[in-house]
């Protein structure tokens, strides 16, 4: 049964395995002290315009938040999210185990909007007893976000003017990246996000690694122990060559654009069919995580011979959210096949 | 050059790559609820004859330390250990990061003697003050340890003994297990090991798994919100199939110790030559980590063809301490170079 | 200038005064091993009805809330709370510093509504990834809450009802807890609240002491190790007589409800004063928080007389919310003096 | 029946009682806004010579430890003690609840002495693996130390030296400050600790207060948000006045000099009482700590009369060590008593 629940099904795309094939029996340094990664630190500086940038690798989403936020924040600091973030529902709690708090604020359309963290900070500073409350050391975003959503330039642009205002670092999460990068439309670039950001991830597992993470620190003042800090937080992969090789053939001959591309077409491709069938596109996603409206009949009958993720009820007809994704590794004919049960 | 520094040098062993290549391709659940989980899970459960343990895969062996412990210790307490132990030394502060202690004793042959662990009890409670001491809710051994020393049964079974008399839970460190369990002369298996702990682990990552710790708890009382565990503490893996199929392949046809006991095999190999030699052997360890005490100008000699870890001078002489260490990936040629060169 | 903006202007109420300076020169053991502290903890469990609960002294109300949290809580377990909670606005993250979560709904009245915590945990087992998901391990409410309000005995035996069926434990924060036993029309007693909370705190900072909270811990299972856990979190007074002589001299000849009576009697005077001359009431308080509504010049001129605590706009006419609070040592001519002002 | 125990028997010297009572129903702002805090933290910047210090006043010793080192270090920094350090024996684990390890060398005199600490950063920072250890952020030292030992300036130059050598903070713990500015032959002054300190506290609780601790952190670059932090450990005192009195006491008139300098002379009289009765004195210390070797059943006849603390056997003989302490309370009547029993 063709799965389209995540893109996170299968293992890493061809070009990456034999990569790791290929180099599996040489003897290398271990920690990420190998050449694979020195190449692909080099690599990733250069796609990002940024070559005094800091590059490090870590294996999953989870721990690079938490690691990358506990070390641009002061132990008195707590980091301002979107209500739906990441780190704020489906962490289990990682970032307050570090002693950070989640400050929250609604989301719009699955993002931190520039307005609602504006209003947030001149509230908080404004409020006789700031004091005694947490004051955010940071913002988090992802980019996509949870829903598929993009910032645009001019939004990073002014959330990088509040975080300058207040004296925040700003940090973006990328853990499909590579989706939002590939999006049609888009004006944001590696080289843009590098610009705006502090630090942030440029995501291998929902790419098409086997696992593995890119964090970029691109201020001179940042990250300077993030070695250490990658151990204290358990995220040290032994064989750290395993996370240069990947990363170095993301970023050889365009991969990574390639891998992410692709994806977004499929996905694409699949809203186009829900939406000439009728069906209601939920939130307008321009990358692989497409979310569409459906009845509980249809939806049921569909379940019985695919996967898609069910977001449950948001109506009293009793119609359903679904989210469908693509990844490296989506098919044609799976997606032929899932075109044909709409 | 060949390395002799250390066990994590290539990547995975011949059988293990294969099964990572042949299921890449496949879909499955993420986050270990897929089929090659459940069957890795069936066997070590049974490879400990422990039937109803809890099994958890994890990346890295810090990581597995840390949220291990976290699990079973109570918000004020800490954890006895040797102070050689890994947690202690190399660990860049984790476990302190979770908000437990480190209560150190002095290490003897590099484990936690059943001696030293009385006695730091026996003195605690002995204390006037004990109550605005730390109490030590759990013990904290490796097996191998740090100097590639072993306990005996007649040693985990005392230090059992102490867990039980001071409500205690005792975890071992298997970051090496494999290395331990195919010595020669040791009376310590899987069952007895499962039999005695509250909580261990198997190590994959140095054995010859591109990554992997497999977590057993083995008191019905322990583990049982583990999974959220693991993802509080970043170490859940998105792709957890990774590991189901890495240690089921460890766990089918006896690969797990065919693969320690050619390495330890290597390591008695040269330890012979080194003793034949007239080499000093600075610590008696029955694995695949082997202890010799050399001259300086032979050192300096010697590291001009292979890579051995220096430990260090000892004594007036200049003689320094060195590890040589074997692997999975250990050649005959390797070792035969290696001998050639004493 | 009088001040009415909270209860923690002065110092100590006359009688327990007295009580430190007749004590002060004996010689007792420290830590809370003395005298004053055993009566003071028996007084306390008569008073509550609850022979075998485990009484404790801290000395400060964030001190309190985090020490008892973390030490009902599991360590990936958070705590549920109304959003307008104490430890989640204004203790800077204290229970974030020892690793969980601060989980929110929206308040009402003040309030965790039995509604609105049992829709939230009913969600949270209904989530697909829950496991992913910071597990609710406890309910904090605070009576009165910050905004003076009072939960009803049906309310606490829900809210019980609620964390039975989810394995959770009910916390009460009494920093003002005298003026809630002291309200008019509550059904909530101290042995009620006993009943129904697995810990709560009896305020002594608030209702006239120099300092001091007393924790009650109502089940067996619970705060075995607490005074541990007091040290730990920095909250343990070297000489803790102090916080027995106080809360012993609360306990005697009812002076904590004497007072609590008074202090609420001069807040019932207050807001029928302002009633009378047509303010609106802001929020139902019958405790000493008076909650008004206020045009920007009449505030104006008031605070150039009394000191009230502004809590800002609330609608487009430029009306403000301000809180007028009272305390053992309000005096009559202090509120003859705001009344004639109003 | 007298007691010798600890410096914290009895409460407020009568001098700081008095101004407590007369000050007890004045209405000042909370948290340390009022002017008694003000003035104290005026006067305290004056006796240390350092007219840009920042002063903050918490409530005890191990809160104040572990606030002061949390907001000193950085998230992935331990600090360095000896191993009979208050914070690393006697804290229940608060620093490390807080995520930083207590690293040790051992004990000289009660002492960290320059040469084990340079020692233990050289050895640091030349192994090999030194960036998967906790860096030491900081130095934690007690004037006078747990044993009534004192540095002298050259020690404390010394260890300055060696962490502005490493990029360290240091810290001194001066929960006896007092007795160790007033012991004879010191030449170490609040200016010069001043002077080499980046903070440090000067102890109330001890000396002569109800309770409280002052914090001065010396450096620009410290301590700016250290308001929030105290909030944020839990030790923000509501009825922040009743620190700012005491202390305002202290520094009124010489009386913080006065006490100590009083309880020591005291201790000098009982050591030269048992030095003439032919008592071995253990440690050699110039503060109101006295320590002494006696024989068992001597110290079971004295202990029938007085309470001093017994610190155990020390030699084959069944010799204890006693601790015989002083404060401002210590009368001269109960000195004679206890010369007597000798």
């Amino acid at each position: 049964m063709f799965r389209f629940n995540c893109d996170y099904l299968e293992g890493a795309h061809p070009k990456i395995l034999e990569r790791l094939i290929a180099t599996n029996e040489e003897q290398t340094p271990g920690y990420g002290e190998d050449l694979y990664t020195a190449s692909a630190k080099e690599k990733i500086k250069e796609a990002c315009a940024c070559p005094d940038a800091k590059v490090y690798f870590l294996v999953g989403g989870t721990q690079t938040n938490v690691t990358v936020l506990d070390s641009l924040l002061k132990n008195y600091e707590g980091v301002l999210s979107a209500d739906t973030g990441h780190i704020n529902v489906h962490e289990a709690g990682a970032v307050e185990l570090t002693g950070h708090k989640v400050i929250t604020v609604p989301a719009e359309n699955g993002k931190l909007s520039p307005e609602k963290a504006r209003a947030y900070m001149k509230g908080f500073y404004n409020d006789v007893a700031w004091t005694h409350m947490v004051r955010p050391g940071a913002m988090y975003i992802s980019h996509p976000s949870e829903y598929g959503t993009l910032y645009t330039e001019a939004e990073l642009a002014e959330l990088r003017a509040i975080c300058d205002e207040y004296g925040m670092k700003l940090f973006l999460d990328g853990a499909r990246l590579g989706f939002g990068l590939a999006a049609e439309g888009t004006d944001v670039t590696l080289p843009k996000i590098a610009k705006y950001c502090d630090a942030f991830y440029i995501g291998g597992t929902k790419i098409g690694a086997l696992f593995g993470e890119a964090v970029v620190f691109t201020r001179k003042e940042d990250g300077a122990y993030f070695f250490t800090e990658i151990k204290q937080h358990g995220a040290l992969l032994a064989k750290g060559r395993l996370l240069g090789v990947q990363f170095d053939a993301f970023f050889t001959d365009g991969l990574y654009m390639e891998i992410s591309k692709k994806a977004v077409a499929q996905a694409m491709r699949i809203r186009r069919a829900f939406e000439e069938k009728g069906y209601r596109v939920y939130i307008d996603s321009p990358t692989n995580q497409q979310f569409f409206v459906i009845g509980e009949q249809k939806l049921s009958s569909l379940l019985k011979n695919v996967v898609v993720d069910d977001w449950g009820v948001i109506d009293a007809e009793n119609n359903h959210v679904i989210r469908v994704t693509t990844s490296w590794a989506t098919k044609d004919e799976a997606v032929d096949y899932l075109i044909d049960l709409l």
